[in-house]
């Protein structure tokens, strides 16, 4: 027997006690990239600051004005758009934190071998688009219609199966209204860049990034449950290889901390002067808006309340948080956590999963102040 | 005797044989990024897909009309220019090809421990702002001159040594005009985004990197060789820890492919139907012009010529080449190498230095071709 496609990839498997990164994790961590943190002290990510995954190859689409999007299965008037004629409908802009599922994995004991975040895989972006349910009623969605599939045009092999990268949700989810799912032709009032999905791409708030398909071009409608390989066998929360797992769904509650002071080049350990130090991040949950977040400046032995902004009308979107710390000579451990309106919060210790999936275990920010105690 | 600011830093080191990246590397890889090679498909690199390198954090600037640039040292009349006042000046855009000094590290054995590029570590933008030689021309530099200085807004620890971001040049080459150096305010006709330098940098064509400094707020004229950190620590080609070691200075000779096919996710390993594919990629050099690109499809065993595009007039940035290859099934391992007018090349074997600096080892890419034979 000759090798097949199938036999590019690997099993997936966790790396053993110790093991350092490899060749491949290293790979996908040259190409995709996170925020780097000190871009939390933006509203709004700029440009080229967002964190980006991509499965396989960002798709080439010199001419854009040829893509074309369409909405079939289990509909009556199947529809065929270009981006010209989705700009035609009224746009809707929505200010939405985006975060990777993955997000965290490099952090756990032992660690899942994929996409090696720490906790950097995060960003928001102001979206305009069509909202998907107009599309939807447009096209007339059957009674039987229990699924909605997305299909992108990034095409590679996971695990053995060759694959348009395909993602599903609920009716309930795609044709509601709250969150209102989009589909995205602007990113921050410019046409998508090429990493973001150009010329169309999903955007459902308040769902991990796998939801978020990228480089559009199909909606099906089915009348059974999408069962495709990354709503199936990858994106599920498994500590055993053979179980079906729980889907990958909403974001779990996070807050972020600005490292304060400077940071070291290589350890990126940082350093801040002895006295008063505006402790200041983002915090962000998909299941609830963010009810309150604490600061810990002592490793997680004691917390105190941190000041929240409002959401100033961003339900979506990350909101900032500050606190002053008097920071005093030598090591110090900062943390933060978040808390939402569904009750839920960080945990100190870390959930494990076999992919390393929406994990929110809080962060950790080690200071060294210099200079002499006052 | 308390912990001190230098105490942050490790000493520089080399990973041991067949140690794995440790979370030191893959913190810098989360936050700095290659350019996913794909993305050599454009002439000019679009925004966010450009490989970004930071030592430290990148400086906020929320009012770049407030942010000034200062020339002086040994100049007769000191100069205080903001970016409105640059903008006045005659603008010029170069089109310039990008390449970290350290790009290819982490294929190095052993492996210096640093930011760990694979190849990826490049990209080209259209640079418009103001050739640095009028600038000294109006400051008036003293005849006893020898070096630039340029100092960047990032602010952190190396090696121990708390330090502005800061290179030189050699008089001669920032007042030459072949390259100009530009002091740039615009990248790809849009203000610099901030982990591009927002809102001034300095552009060197054909030099690496480390040159090209960001956040630009001081150029001072020495009459002494400048001896910072980054000029004679870092960014030198040494062998032995002790060695004072050759500057890092023009960018040596390189070619990249895009990888034909599509990838495995997790492997990055490339797969190609049966027939006839276009392989093409880009190749440039500091030294001089690219004369030829030459392209093996049995790793390295066999080369034959590429077709090499002309410049366009763009002496400064990367060129496009391609070639024709028949795939069969089986497995291959593609590699291309760039000649330039100085009589350079890229080498099959890799010659080491401690820095991991100046590497332009041939890239091999595997594929797997599918299907039966024909």
């Amino acid at each position: 027997m000759g090798r097949r496609t199938a036999d590019v990839s690997t099993p997936a498997r966790l790396a053993a006690p110790g093991e350092g990164l490899g060749q491949d994790e290293l790979a996908l961590a040259a190409r995709n990239h996170g925020l780097p943190l000190e871009a939390l002290r933006y509203d709004v990510t700029p440009p080229g600051l967002h964190y980006v995954l991509t499965h396989y190859d960002i798709p080439y689409v010199p001419d854009t004005t040829a893509w074309s999007l369409t909405v079939g299965g289990r509909v009556r008037r199947p529809l065929n758009l270009s981006p010209a004629r989705l700009r035609a409908y009224p746009a809707v802009t929505t200010r939405v934190t985006l975060e990777c599922a993955g997000n965290g994995r490099a952090l756990l004991t032992p660690r899942p071998v994929s996409q090696p975040w720490l906790v950097e895989a995060v960003g928001t972006a102001e979206w305009t688009g069509v909202p998907l349910r107009l599309l939807l009623r447009e096209a007339g969605v059957e009674p039987d219609a229990v699924d909605v599939v997305f299909t992108g045009a990034d095409h590679g092999v996971e695990r053995g199966v060759e694959q348009d990268y395909q993602r599903g949700l609920p009716l309930g989810v795609a044709t509601g209204d709250d969150p209102g799912v989009l589909v995205a032709y602007a990113m921050n009032g410019a046409p998508l860049p090429p990493q973001h999905g150009s010329p169309l791409r999903l955007v459902v708030p308040g769902w991990y990034g796998m939801a978020q398909v990228k480089w559009l071009r199909d909606i099906t409608v089915l009348a059974t449950p999408f069962t495709g390989f990354q709503q199936s066998v990858a994106y599920r929360i498994r500590r055993e290889p053979g179980e079906a797992g729980e889907p990958v769904t909403l974001v779990a509650p996070r807050a972020l901390l600005i490292p304060p002071g400077f940071p070291d080049f290589m350890s990126r350990s940082r350093v801040v002067a002895p006295g008063t130090v505006t402790l200041e991040g983002r915090a962000w949950s998909g299941h609830a808006p963010v009810t309150a977040v604490e600061v810990s400046t002592d490793d997680g032995t004691t917390w105190r309340p941190a000041d929240l902004e409002p959401d100033h009308g961003h339900r979506w979107a990350w909101r900032r948080w500050s606190s002053v710390w008097t920071a005093a000579p030598g090591d110090h451990v900062l943390s933060v956590r978040a808390h939402d309106g569904s009750g839920r919060t960080q945990p100190t210790e870390q959930p494990w999963n076999r992919g390393g999936f929406a994990n929110n275990l809080v962060q950790r920010v080690p200071v060294f102040c210099a200079g002499r105690a006052q």
